[in-house]
């Protein structure tokens, strides 16, 4: 039987780790709140005192961590992943992090004979605990099939993108576009509503056609409704902004909608909305125009 | 039998007055361009030397022109709609305009008995040919239910959205969306291509998930393969970045991401693509990260 | 002796006039605002009823209107100053409007025998009080030169910038140069206070460097100290970055700095700013970053 | 007499270092490429073979080192500045970069008796060689005080402007308005041409009024003539827009121009022009309205 060791026991963390117990899999999971380890030998995983614990067993290591600085001192500390891996040891960075780590990442672990994936996901808390996550993977085709069990049971729509880093900067893509779409979802509904329209009416209109998207779709009555319960959390949309704007860096490339839109969460967060759902990006645009509260 | 006067046959005009003999309405029909006369003929309607012409025995009369001047003088002018029309007439003007001038059009007709609706359409030739489009209605109830035989041969998503004039700003909230949703995906392409990847699988992702939409379903593969014949072109959004602009100040809002889209289509045009679909906004995407011809 | 028709005596029109009867020329004034007929009077010029009054006895008409749907009225309505002009009329339109409404004015003059200059101004209404205004004109240079003596009191800088239209075209890039240089002042601004430093002395030294401008020079206290009287009106400079986008559109060009600033300064008005001076595009953006009231 | 240990002698390091040594200073220099420590001997410099030697017997230790890692490898590593420092040294760190590393340097120098000073600067290779740099200060009143004399044979507007890391806040918003301005004149060139006017004579009257700017005073003619050889490349300035971007995301603000004017500097970049001054902002510009080559 496989040994997950599973680093990152928060929101996201939680339920996978859940997932890959129920599917048959030994997890010893470790993070630095106790309560989330408690959940974990609950439902029948171990539980390891430090990541080097949860590595050195291990057949296959997720790390499911905030941002780049915390997956670099799991993965390059003393006593980290890196450090502590059993020859062979399959390691997947799930974490939504900036391509240039997970490129060093699969460096150094190919050093050490360490295998290593990126594998970001999106479909977010409910997605992880359904185990209907979308995952984006990046390194060598014969790892991800070898990871093929292990995504099995945490996603749906599980792709192999294409080399260390891919899957990341999938993800950069995927959260410009969904910041994107919110911002011009936002600016529709003010424009509707401050020209004396029943906004929902006429979203329902553009929902039917070319301006049609999954977030019309699933989105449009709570923004009218000014429902913002997360969901996504304005923060951690604006943290992955920051990564967008890393690899748009990196790559070379400009990305002027994508430079503003940014500025735009940022300023969701700054106005104080970062605890709510991505989609209040639509209290940025009211305030703009003077409306709203 | 009902008589609809339709002034302005081109590439939308056209097959709209085709389906509405179909559907056995008599159909006099005017336009500059000979060739559009014929095929009118040819179909079993009538010609009319001039508005005046076709609008004083019409029940119904229809206009689809290119944008707001050509409105105003049909609508306005000596002999123009306003002028002709019979007591009663239903006016339909299914042009995309800014919207005040469809509440100017619905003012002066009420003062002159003539029942006005501003109704602009999305779906492109293809939706008016198929007679599928979507339309946007303004107007009075009573007025829009009159419409209801008129609109059926046409589309397919037929929705009441306010009052004079609203139809109009439906549509701009509309292409709003959709010239927004085109810049992202441009950028999208742009990263993911730029960082070595394969664009086609990253969108294959990203149309699967929260960042879908009716656009990656229906261009990531044209637009990855560079293919931008219309379908729409980049020279009609660009005028529909205009209406959404003055939709804006007239309802005193502030659009920043409309802002920026309305010039980058602007750019489109500038560079010399104003004949290509609007999908062809991944040029100017492109062009500022120095990639693409 | 010549003698000048004068229409518009807001705060601008009203000290130019005054000026011109200080040089010694007659004026004659029309304005709809009754009190300003009164002031014309008190300092020696005389009062027409009508447009065409103003017009017909004159050797030079100027006018100074609020947009281009005024300036369009006046000029070519029934007993407008095209209608009532004698023959070798020089007709200076001094308001700020779209290039292409002056071209037009030139056209239709040229028709009837009346030499046309577009000669907007910039300077406010103390420049005009002066009679310090900078004056960017318009039209052939034999009408530049025939209007020396009547812009020598209402001017310092008198500039001859090209055919017919050119005064507002660089006009327009005045604005757009203005108001984008308020908006990144703002910026900086509300970087340096959210970092806790100490704004005045951070723009001190960005005053000194190749960061420094007229508007760093004039207005780094008062921004600072949030004084916000005008001045020239947030308003009218939202009047203005419609004109540069209409500018912007018939030149076919793209500018997506300009674009995005007309969207701040939307945002000005539409949060309620329009009669404060155009320096509290730096209420906007302290606003966007949750500062301020 | 005072011993300066200087790291990095680059295009503004070199000239630097030789002020210092020309008003008495011993220097005792340190790069990796061999041809400017002869430079430095052969005006009466020491060479180091290290940071460590550099810094072990120094009163004071200057950096000027291109981004933040090479300034965090310098300052922190093994044989590091705060490594080799003898107690009481004061380190000036002049480089341009991130806010958040200077306050870092400044506390982990405080906890090892090392006195920090962040003292970015701006004036260019020009102003290095004549020594008129404006100096950029932050850090402890006392500590200013104390580098005095240092700083004086280097600059001419030195000013203290807030604790650690406020010299790199100020010297971000100054690089925010300088690059901000350029797109803004880019734009306004763009404009001019598009419209058939001469450019050079538009921006003469611009830099007259209240558009007016350093800028514009010193670059507009070389713009105009499409003549970019630097002065300060792109290259630099694309770091330095990073530089903002992050400061932005520390002090949690939105800077909605400065995040489109990075994307557009951005775009110099990846479109080839990283080695041409920064006014080739232009070429983007131009390029996005088809101008150009």
């Amino acid at each position: 039987m496989t040994t997950v060791g599973f680093i990152g026991l928060g929101i996201m963390g939680s339920p996978m780790a859940s997932n890959l117990l129920r599917a048959g899999f030994d997890v010893i999971g470790y993070d630095l709140v106790e309560s989330s380890l408690e959940r974990l030998t609950g439902e029948g995983g171990q539980v390891a005192e430090s990541v080097a614990r949860a590595t050195s067993d291990a057949d296959v290591v997720i790390t499911m961590l905030p941002n780049f600085p915390q997956v670099e001192a799991v993965a390059f500390g003393e006593g980290g992943v890196l450090d502590s891996a059993k020859p062979g040891l399959l390691y997947i960075d799930m974490s939504s992090i900036r391509p240039q780590t997970s490129r060093r990442i699969a460096e150094e672990g190919a050093e050490r004979g360490v295998r290593v994936l990126d594998a970001p996901v999106s479909g977010g808390e409910r997605g992880a605990i359904d185990g209907v996550l979308s995952i984006m993977v990046g390194g060598a085709p014969e790892d991800f099939a070898a990871a093929a069990a292990v995504f099995e049971p945490l996603g749906r729509t599980i792709v192999h993108v294409g080399p260390a880093g891919a899957g990341q900067t999938v993800k950069a893509a995927n959260q410009l576009v969904v910041g994107g779409t919110y911002a011009l979802v936002a600016e529709a509904i003010v424009l509707l509503e401050a020209s004396g329209l029943d906004a929902g009416l006429g979203l329902d209109v553009l929902a039917g056609g070319l301006a049609g998207s999954r977030i019309l779709e699933l989105k449009r009555r709570t923004m009218v409704e000014r429902r913002f319960e997360p969901g996504f959390r304005i923060d951690l949309h604006h943290k992955d902004m920051g990564i967008v704007l890393d690899a748009a860096r990196e790559a070379e490339v400009a990305l002027p909608v994508g430079g503003l839109v940014a500025q735009l969460i940022a300023s969701a967060r700054a106005q104080g909305h970062g605890q709510l759902d991505h989609s209040a990006l639509l209290k940025v645009a009211e305030n703009l125009s003077g409306r709203g509260d």
